[in-house]
Protein backbone atom coordinates (compact mmCIF):
# COMPACT_ATOMS: atom_id res chain seq x y z
CA UNK A 1 0.00 0.00 0.00
CA UNK A 2 2.80 2.33 0.84
CA UNK A 3 4.60 1.39 -2.69
CA UNK A 4 1.48 1.64 -4.45
CA UNK A 5 1.15 5.13 -3.05
CA UNK A 6 4.65 6.19 -3.70
CA UNK A 7 4.55 4.76 -6.68
CA UNK A 8 1.31 6.62 -7.37
CA UNK A 9 3.07 9.91 -6.36
CA UNK A 10 6.01 9.91 -8.30
CA UNK A 11 3.70 9.73 -11.37
CA UNK A 12 2.12 12.40 -10.86
CA UNK A 13 5.39 14.64 -10.30
CA UNK A 14 6.38 13.10 -13.60
CA UNK A 15 3.00 14.25 -15.40
CA UNK A 16 3.27 17.67 -13.47
CA UNK A 17 6.84 18.18 -14.77
CA UNK A 18 5.52 17.20 -18.21
CA UNK A 19 2.90 19.42 -18.18
CA UNK A 20 4.94 22.54 -16.70
CA UNK A 21 7.93 22.35 -19.47
CA UNK A 22 4.50 22.05 -22.36
CA UNK A 23 3.64 24.94 -20.79
CA UNK A 24 6.42 26.61 -20.15
CA UNK A 25 7.39 25.80 -23.69
CA UNK A 26 4.50 27.84 -24.95
CA UNK A 27 2.41 24.70 -26.65
CA UNK A 28 -0.61 26.59 -25.68
CA UNK A 29 -0.19 30.32 -25.74
CA UNK A 30 -1.57 32.55 -22.15
CA UNK A 31 -5.18 32.41 -22.86
CA UNK A 32 -5.64 29.49 -24.74
CA UNK A 33 -7.37 25.92 -23.51
CA UNK A 34 -5.17 23.08 -22.81
CA UNK A 35 -6.51 19.54 -24.15
CA UNK A 36 -8.97 17.87 -22.33
CA UNK A 37 -8.15 15.31 -19.23
CA UNK A 38 -9.24 12.59 -21.59
CA UNK A 39 -7.00 13.54 -24.24
CA UNK A 40 -3.73 14.14 -22.06
CA UNK A 41 -4.43 11.24 -20.37
CA UNK A 42 -4.26 9.69 -23.83
CA UNK A 43 -1.19 11.53 -25.28
CA UNK A 44 0.84 10.87 -21.89
CA UNK A 45 -0.35 7.40 -21.65
CA UNK A 46 -1.40 7.47 -17.28
CA UNK A 47 -5.18 7.45 -16.16
CA UNK A 48 -7.57 10.72 -15.97
CA UNK A 49 -6.95 10.74 -12.38
CA UNK A 50 -3.25 11.37 -12.55
CA UNK A 51 -3.81 13.83 -15.08
CA UNK A 52 -6.49 15.79 -13.00
CA UNK A 53 -4.27 15.62 -9.73
CA UNK A 54 -1.45 17.02 -11.90
CA UNK A 55 -3.52 19.46 -13.72
CA UNK A 56 -4.99 20.89 -9.92
CA UNK A 57 -1.06 21.30 -8.77
CA UNK A 58 -0.36 23.48 -12.05
CA UNK A 59 -3.78 25.51 -10.91
CA UNK A 60 -2.40 26.23 -7.88
CA UNK A 61 0.98 26.83 -8.67
CA UNK A 62 -0.82 29.45 -10.77
CA UNK A 63 0.05 28.42 -14.45
CA UNK A 64 -3.55 26.77 -15.26
CA UNK A 65 -6.70 28.44 -14.40
CA UNK A 66 -9.99 25.96 -14.33
CA UNK A 67 -13.64 27.66 -15.66
CA UNK A 68 -16.37 25.30 -14.52
CA UNK A 69 -17.93 23.87 -18.01
CA UNK A 70 -15.18 25.76 -20.47
CA UNK A 71 -11.95 23.92 -19.60
CA UNK A 72 -8.35 24.69 -18.28
CA UNK A 73 -6.62 27.49 -19.47
CA UNK A 74 -3.36 29.11 -19.34
CA UNK A 75 -2.89 31.85 -17.26
CA UNK A 76 1.16 32.22 -17.34
CA UNK A 77 3.85 30.19 -19.28
CA UNK A 78 5.89 30.47 -15.75
CA UNK A 79 5.73 29.09 -12.43
CA UNK A 80 6.09 31.43 -9.62
CA UNK A 81 7.24 28.54 -6.95
CA UNK A 82 10.05 27.17 -9.55
CA UNK A 83 10.94 31.03 -10.11
CA UNK A 84 11.71 31.33 -6.21
CA UNK A 85 13.49 28.16 -5.91
CA UNK A 86 15.56 29.90 -8.19
CA UNK A 87 16.35 32.67 -5.96
CA UNK A 88 16.91 30.45 -2.80
CA UNK A 89 19.55 28.59 -5.00
CA UNK A 90 20.99 31.80 -5.80
CA UNK A 91 24.20 33.28 -4.62
CA UNK A 92 24.09 35.23 -1.14
CA UNK A 93 25.59 37.96 -2.63
CA UNK A 94 23.03 37.74 -5.28
CA UNK A 95 19.85 37.66 -2.77
CA UNK A 96 21.77 40.58 -1.19
CA UNK A 97 21.44 42.74 -4.19
CA UNK A 98 17.56 41.50 -5.30
CA UNK A 99 17.22 42.82 -2.38
CA UNK A 100 18.65 46.27 -2.51
CA UNK A 101 17.09 46.92 -5.63
CA UNK A 102 13.74 46.54 -3.91
CA UNK A 103 14.79 48.38 -0.62
CA UNK A 104 16.45 51.37 -2.22
CA UNK A 105 13.16 51.70 -4.45
CA UNK A 106 10.88 51.63 -1.54
CA UNK A 107 12.67 54.27 0.56
CA UNK A 108 12.95 56.70 -2.89
CA UNK A 109 8.98 56.35 -3.23
CA UNK A 110 8.38 56.26 0.62
CA UNK A 111 10.36 59.27 1.02
CA UNK A 112 7.47 61.09 -1.04
CA UNK A 113 4.43 58.49 0.02
CA UNK A 114 5.08 58.01 3.78
CA UNK A 115 2.23 58.50 6.30
CA UNK A 116 2.65 59.19 10.06
CA UNK A 117 1.74 55.90 11.04
CA UNK A 118 4.72 54.23 8.55
CA UNK A 119 7.28 56.55 10.30
CA UNK A 120 6.01 55.36 14.35
CA UNK A 121 6.22 51.93 12.91
CA UNK A 122 9.77 52.22 12.14
CA UNK A 123 10.42 54.35 15.03
CA UNK A 124 9.33 51.25 17.41
CA UNK A 125 11.36 48.58 15.78
CA UNK A 126 14.58 51.04 16.24
CA UNK A 127 13.28 51.71 19.84
CA UNK A 128 13.08 48.35 20.44
CA UNK A 129 15.93 47.12 19.25
CA UNK A 130 18.49 49.85 21.55
CA UNK A 131 16.55 47.93 24.30
CA UNK A 132 18.38 45.17 23.56
CA UNK A 133 21.67 46.55 22.87
CA UNK A 134 24.93 46.76 25.49
CA UNK A 135 27.09 49.49 25.69
CA UNK A 136 28.74 48.27 22.25
CA UNK A 137 25.58 48.49 20.89
CA UNK A 138 25.24 44.98 20.23
CA UNK A 139 22.24 42.48 21.81
CA UNK A 140 23.63 39.99 24.66
CA UNK A 141 23.25 36.38 23.40
CA UNK A 142 19.70 35.41 24.73
CA UNK A 143 18.19 38.26 22.38
CA UNK A 144 19.71 37.72 19.27
CA UNK A 145 16.65 36.42 17.65
CA UNK A 146 14.31 38.84 18.53
CA UNK A 147 17.28 41.86 17.80
CA UNK A 148 16.58 40.19 14.40
CA UNK A 149 12.40 40.40 14.81
CA UNK A 150 13.04 43.75 15.02
CA UNK A 151 15.20 44.42 12.19
CA UNK A 152 12.69 42.85 9.87
CA UNK A 153 9.73 44.32 10.98
CA UNK A 154 11.73 48.04 10.62
CA UNK A 155 12.84 46.78 6.93
CA UNK A 156 9.35 45.87 6.34
CA UNK A 157 7.86 49.08 7.23
CA UNK A 158 9.82 51.10 5.03
CA UNK A 159 8.64 48.64 2.13
CA UNK A 160 5.44 49.16 2.98
CA UNK A 161 5.79 52.97 3.45
CA UNK A 162 6.24 53.13 -0.49
CA UNK A 163 2.49 52.45 -0.49
CA UNK A 164 2.98 49.71 -3.82
CA UNK A 165 1.27 46.22 -3.18
CA UNK A 166 3.73 44.68 -6.00
CA UNK A 167 6.91 45.56 -4.07
CA UNK A 168 5.49 44.58 -0.74
CA UNK A 169 4.37 41.47 -1.59
CA UNK A 170 7.51 40.41 -3.26
CA UNK A 171 9.32 41.78 -0.34
CA UNK A 172 7.32 39.47 2.00
CA UNK A 173 8.80 36.79 0.02
CA UNK A 174 12.10 37.65 1.30
CA UNK A 175 11.54 38.50 4.71
CA UNK A 176 10.42 34.57 4.84
CA UNK A 177 12.41 32.01 2.98
CA UNK A 178 15.16 33.99 1.87
CA UNK A 179 15.86 35.09 5.06
CA UNK A 180 15.82 31.59 6.21
CA UNK A 181 18.20 30.41 3.39
CA UNK A 182 20.58 33.73 5.14
CA UNK A 183 20.29 32.70 8.56
CA UNK A 184 20.89 29.38 8.16
CA UNK A 185 23.98 30.04 5.85
CA UNK A 186 25.71 32.35 9.03
CA UNK A 187 25.77 31.58 12.60
CA UNK A 188 22.94 33.72 14.53
CA UNK A 189 26.39 34.99 16.57
CA UNK A 190 27.50 36.72 13.36
CA UNK A 191 23.96 38.00 12.73
CA UNK A 192 23.98 41.50 14.55
CA UNK A 193 27.01 42.81 13.40
CA UNK A 194 25.66 42.13 10.38
CA UNK A 195 22.13 43.36 10.59
CA UNK A 196 23.83 46.79 12.66
CA UNK A 197 23.89 50.00 10.40
CA UNK A 198 22.17 53.32 10.61
CA UNK A 199 18.81 52.58 10.35
CA UNK A 200 18.24 56.11 11.79
CA UNK A 201 19.72 57.69 8.76
CA UNK A 202 17.06 55.79 6.78
CA UNK A 203 14.11 56.65 9.06
CA UNK A 204 15.37 60.65 8.97
CA UNK A 205 15.75 60.63 5.05
CA UNK A 206 12.23 59.27 4.89
CA UNK A 207 10.55 61.29 7.39
CA UNK A 208 12.63 64.54 5.77
CA UNK A 209 10.64 63.65 2.08
CA UNK A 210 14.27 63.74 0.18
CA UNK A 211 14.03 60.36 -2.25
CA UNK A 212 17.88 60.68 -3.38
CA UNK A 213 18.49 60.77 0.70
CA UNK A 214 16.78 58.16 1.52
CA UNK A 215 18.01 55.91 -1.34
CA UNK A 216 21.57 56.36 -0.20
CA UNK A 217 21.04 56.06 3.09
CA UNK A 218 19.17 52.75 2.05
CA UNK A 219 22.20 51.49 0.03
CA UNK A 220 24.70 52.45 2.53
CA UNK A 221 22.72 50.53 5.49
CA UNK A 222 22.84 47.33 2.75
CA UNK A 223 25.99 47.47 1.19
CA UNK A 224 27.33 46.48 5.07
CA UNK A 225 25.88 43.29 5.18
CA UNK A 226 27.07 42.54 1.43
CA UNK A 227 30.28 42.94 2.49
CA UNK A 228 30.13 41.24 5.53
CA UNK A 229 28.31 38.40 4.76
CA UNK A 230 30.79 37.97 1.20
CA UNK A 231 33.44 37.98 3.82
CA UNK A 232 32.14 35.92 6.13
CA UNK A 233 31.42 33.01 3.34
CA UNK A 234 34.97 33.54 2.06
CA UNK A 235 36.49 32.55 5.67
CA UNK A 236 34.65 29.40 5.71
CA UNK A 237 35.78 28.23 2.21
CA UNK A 238 37.90 25.50 2.81
CA UNK B 1 -19.48 11.29 -12.21
CA UNK B 2 -18.93 14.82 -13.49
CA UNK B 3 -20.63 16.33 -10.35
CA UNK B 4 -18.60 14.04 -8.13
CA UNK B 5 -15.29 14.99 -9.60
CA UNK B 6 -16.13 18.41 -9.46
CA UNK B 7 -16.92 17.77 -5.58
CA UNK B 8 -13.78 16.02 -4.97
CA UNK B 9 -12.04 18.75 -6.40
CA UNK B 10 -13.18 21.58 -4.25
CA UNK B 11 -12.83 19.14 -1.18
CA UNK B 12 -9.37 19.31 -2.56
CA UNK B 13 -9.20 22.23 -3.08
CA UNK B 14 -10.61 23.68 0.60
CA UNK B 15 -7.86 21.24 2.21
CA UNK B 16 -5.28 22.77 0.40
CA UNK B 17 -6.56 26.64 1.71
CA UNK B 18 -6.66 25.13 4.97
CA UNK B 19 -3.46 23.48 5.41
CA UNK B 20 -1.98 26.84 3.42
CA UNK B 21 -3.51 28.91 6.49
CA UNK B 22 -1.87 26.39 8.71
CA UNK B 23 1.72 26.88 7.25
CA UNK B 24 1.57 30.90 6.57
CA UNK B 25 0.36 31.36 10.29
CA UNK B 26 3.36 29.52 11.58
CA UNK B 27 1.48 26.65 12.79
CA UNK B 28 4.67 24.71 12.06
CA UNK B 29 7.84 26.54 11.97
CA UNK B 30 9.97 26.07 8.70
CA UNK B 31 12.23 22.91 9.14
CA UNK B 32 9.51 21.67 11.24
CA UNK B 33 7.62 18.45 10.42
CA UNK B 34 3.90 19.01 9.89
CA UNK B 35 1.68 15.74 11.25
CA UNK B 36 1.13 12.86 9.28
CA UNK B 37 -1.26 12.45 6.43
CA UNK B 38 -3.44 10.04 8.85
CA UNK B 39 -3.22 13.23 11.70
CA UNK B 40 -4.40 15.59 9.38
CA UNK B 41 -7.52 13.67 7.46
CA UNK B 42 -8.32 13.19 11.30
CA UNK B 43 -8.05 16.76 11.91
CA UNK B 44 -9.64 18.20 8.88
CA UNK B 45 -12.57 15.52 8.74
CA UNK B 46 -11.12 13.95 5.39
CA UNK B 47 -9.84 11.03 3.77
CA UNK B 48 -6.23 10.40 3.58
CA UNK B 49 -6.15 10.53 -0.33
CA UNK B 50 -7.80 13.66 -0.09
CA UNK B 51 -4.49 14.96 2.26
CA UNK B 52 -1.98 13.47 -0.05
CA UNK B 53 -3.33 15.62 -2.42
CA UNK B 54 -3.64 18.82 -1.12
CA UNK B 55 -0.56 17.93 0.54
CA UNK B 56 0.83 17.40 -3.33
CA UNK B 57 0.09 20.74 -4.09
CA UNK B 58 1.94 22.85 -1.67
CA UNK B 59 4.67 20.63 -2.21
CA UNK B 60 4.99 21.92 -5.62
CA UNK B 61 3.90 25.32 -4.37
CA UNK B 62 7.24 25.45 -2.49
CA UNK B 63 5.65 25.59 1.02
CA UNK B 64 6.28 22.11 1.83
CA UNK B 65 8.82 19.11 1.13
CA UNK B 66 8.44 15.01 1.35
CA UNK B 67 11.35 13.52 2.43
CA UNK B 68 11.12 9.84 1.79
CA UNK B 69 10.49 7.98 5.14
CA UNK B 70 10.78 10.55 7.13
CA UNK B 71 7.56 12.65 6.70
CA UNK B 72 6.68 16.30 5.15
CA UNK B 73 8.91 19.86 6.67
CA UNK B 74 8.19 23.15 6.26
CA UNK B 75 10.04 24.72 3.88
CA UNK B 76 8.48 28.35 3.83
CA UNK B 77 5.43 29.57 5.16
CA UNK B 78 5.02 31.81 2.28
CA UNK B 79 3.05 30.73 -1.10
CA UNK B 80 5.28 31.65 -4.36
CA UNK B 81 2.00 31.65 -6.28
CA UNK B 82 0.19 33.84 -4.11
CA UNK B 83 2.80 36.28 -4.21
CA UNK B 84 2.65 36.62 -7.59
CA UNK B 85 -1.12 36.90 -7.63
CA UNK B 86 -0.50 39.73 -5.36
CA UNK B 87 1.86 41.36 -7.82
CA UNK B 88 -0.15 40.57 -11.12
CA UNK B 89 -3.37 42.32 -8.66
CA UNK B 90 -1.23 45.54 -8.49
CA UNK B 91 -2.10 48.20 -10.64
CA UNK B 92 0.34 49.48 -13.79
CA UNK B 93 2.13 52.06 -11.60
CA UNK B 94 3.17 49.74 -8.76
CA UNK B 95 3.99 46.91 -11.35
CA UNK B 96 6.67 49.73 -13.39
CA UNK B 97 7.80 50.75 -10.35
CA UNK B 98 8.79 47.01 -9.14
CA UNK B 99 10.45 46.79 -12.84
CA UNK B 100 12.29 50.22 -11.97
CA UNK B 101 13.60 48.31 -8.96
CA UNK B 102 14.58 45.28 -10.75
CA UNK B 103 16.04 47.07 -14.25
CA UNK B 104 17.83 50.25 -12.00
CA UNK B 105 20.10 47.86 -10.06
CA UNK B 106 20.42 45.21 -13.17
CA UNK B 107 21.77 48.20 -15.29
CA UNK B 108 24.29 49.68 -11.96
CA UNK B 109 25.64 45.93 -12.07
CA UNK B 110 25.45 45.28 -15.69
CA UNK B 111 28.06 48.57 -16.02
CA UNK B 112 30.98 46.57 -14.37
CA UNK B 113 30.02 42.73 -15.13
CA UNK B 114 29.29 42.94 -18.36
CA UNK B 115 30.57 40.53 -20.96
CA UNK B 116 31.00 41.18 -24.82
CA UNK B 117 27.93 39.15 -25.53
CA UNK B 118 25.74 40.64 -23.50
CA UNK B 119 26.33 44.43 -25.27
CA UNK B 120 25.78 42.19 -28.87
CA UNK B 121 22.43 41.03 -27.24
CA UNK B 122 21.54 44.60 -26.70
CA UNK B 123 22.70 45.89 -30.10
CA UNK B 124 21.14 42.59 -31.70
CA UNK B 125 17.54 43.71 -30.64
CA UNK B 126 18.16 47.69 -30.95
CA UNK B 127 19.13 47.01 -34.55
CA UNK B 128 15.98 44.58 -35.10
CA UNK B 129 13.77 47.41 -33.81
CA UNK B 130 15.57 49.82 -35.98
CA UNK B 131 14.65 48.11 -39.09
CA UNK B 132 11.19 47.77 -38.45
CA UNK B 133 10.54 51.79 -37.61
CA UNK B 134 8.86 54.35 -39.98
CA UNK B 135 10.65 57.96 -40.64
CA UNK B 136 8.73 58.99 -37.41
CA UNK B 137 10.23 56.30 -35.65
CA UNK B 138 7.46 54.43 -34.65
CA UNK B 139 7.06 50.46 -36.37
CA UNK B 140 4.26 49.81 -38.96
CA UNK B 141 0.94 48.27 -37.51
CA UNK B 142 1.80 44.94 -38.80
CA UNK B 143 4.98 44.89 -36.83
CA UNK B 144 3.83 46.12 -33.19
CA UNK B 145 4.44 42.52 -31.76
CA UNK B 146 7.68 41.45 -33.24
CA UNK B 147 8.35 45.15 -32.26
CA UNK B 148 7.71 44.74 -28.61
CA UNK B 149 9.56 41.46 -29.22
CA UNK B 150 12.50 42.89 -29.87
CA UNK B 151 11.99 45.26 -26.72
CA UNK B 152 11.59 42.57 -24.11
CA UNK B 153 14.46 40.95 -25.72
CA UNK B 154 16.33 44.24 -24.85
CA UNK B 155 15.40 44.71 -21.72
CA UNK B 156 15.92 41.04 -20.59
CA UNK B 157 19.72 41.43 -22.15
CA UNK B 158 20.36 44.39 -19.69
CA UNK B 159 19.06 42.40 -16.71
CA UNK B 160 20.91 38.87 -17.84
CA UNK B 161 24.51 41.64 -17.88
CA UNK B 162 24.38 41.83 -14.28
CA UNK B 163 24.93 38.31 -13.86
CA UNK B 164 22.85 38.26 -10.83
CA UNK B 165 21.01 34.67 -11.19
CA UNK B 166 18.29 36.57 -8.75
CA UNK B 167 17.48 38.90 -10.44
CA UNK B 168 17.45 37.27 -14.09
CA UNK B 169 14.98 34.95 -11.79
CA UNK B 170 12.87 37.72 -10.66
CA UNK B 171 12.78 39.38 -14.09
CA UNK B 172 11.90 36.30 -16.13
CA UNK B 173 8.64 36.19 -14.50
CA UNK B 174 8.05 39.89 -15.57
CA UNK B 175 8.88 39.56 -19.21
CA UNK B 176 5.68 37.17 -19.23
CA UNK B 177 2.86 37.22 -16.86
CA UNK B 178 2.78 40.61 -15.88
CA UNK B 179 3.54 41.77 -19.15
CA UNK B 180 0.94 39.85 -20.51
CA UNK B 181 -1.97 41.80 -18.11
CA UNK B 182 -0.04 45.04 -18.84
CA UNK B 183 -0.82 44.53 -22.72
CA UNK B 184 -4.55 43.55 -22.40
CA UNK B 185 -4.82 46.38 -20.09
CA UNK B 186 -3.80 48.53 -23.03
CA UNK B 187 -4.62 48.77 -26.55
CA UNK B 188 -2.22 47.82 -28.82
CA UNK B 189 -2.04 50.63 -30.67
CA UNK B 190 -0.71 52.59 -27.95
CA UNK B 191 1.98 50.32 -27.07
CA UNK B 192 4.94 51.55 -29.69
CA UNK B 193 4.25 55.14 -28.18
CA UNK B 194 5.17 53.52 -24.51
CA UNK B 195 8.38 51.18 -25.25
CA UNK B 196 9.54 54.09 -27.07
CA UNK B 197 12.71 55.64 -25.65
CA UNK B 198 16.26 55.70 -25.22
CA UNK B 199 17.35 52.23 -25.26
CA UNK B 200 20.63 53.44 -27.18
CA UNK B 201 21.89 55.77 -24.06
CA UNK B 202 21.28 52.61 -21.58
CA UNK B 203 23.54 50.33 -23.33
CA UNK B 204 26.26 53.23 -24.18
CA UNK B 205 26.52 53.94 -20.49
CA UNK B 206 26.12 50.29 -19.66
CA UNK B 207 29.19 49.57 -22.21
CA UNK B 208 31.02 52.64 -20.57
CA UNK B 209 31.15 50.85 -17.36
CA UNK B 210 29.69 53.75 -15.37
CA UNK B 211 27.04 52.42 -12.94
CA UNK B 212 25.59 55.70 -12.06
CA UNK B 213 25.26 56.61 -15.40
CA UNK B 214 23.70 53.13 -16.53
CA UNK B 215 20.90 53.86 -13.36
CA UNK B 216 20.00 57.53 -14.94
CA UNK B 217 19.58 56.42 -18.30
CA UNK B 218 17.48 53.39 -17.07
CA UNK B 219 15.38 55.34 -14.70
CA UNK B 220 14.87 57.98 -17.71
CA UNK B 221 13.71 55.07 -19.90
CA UNK B 222 10.99 53.64 -17.35
CA UNK B 223 9.99 56.69 -16.07
CA UNK B 224 8.32 57.39 -19.50
CA UNK B 225 6.16 54.27 -19.94
CA UNK B 226 5.12 54.66 -16.47
CA UNK B 227 4.14 58.31 -17.02
CA UNK B 228 2.13 57.37 -20.00
CA UNK B 229 0.39 54.53 -18.67
CA UNK B 230 -0.98 56.47 -15.95
CA UNK B 231 -2.15 59.19 -18.28
CA UNK B 232 -3.70 56.67 -21.04
CA UNK B 233 -5.59 54.61 -17.95
CA UNK B 234 -6.28 58.28 -16.03
CA UNK B 235 -8.32 59.10 -19.68
CA UNK B 236 -10.12 55.85 -19.57
CA UNK B 237 -11.83 56.23 -16.36
CA UNK B 238 -15.67 57.11 -16.24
Amino acid sequence: MALRAAGRQSLVDTVVEQLRAQVAAGEWPVGERIPTEHALAEQLQVGRNTVREAVRVLVHAGMLRSRQGEGTFVVSTSDPAEIMRGVQRAGVRDVLELRIALEAEAARLAAVRHEPADLERMRAALDAQAELEDDHGQPDAGSVELYAHHDIEFHKAVVEAAHNTALTATYTWFSSSVREALLTALDDREMPRIIHGDHHAVMEAIASGDPEAAVRATRALLERPKQAVEALLADRRP
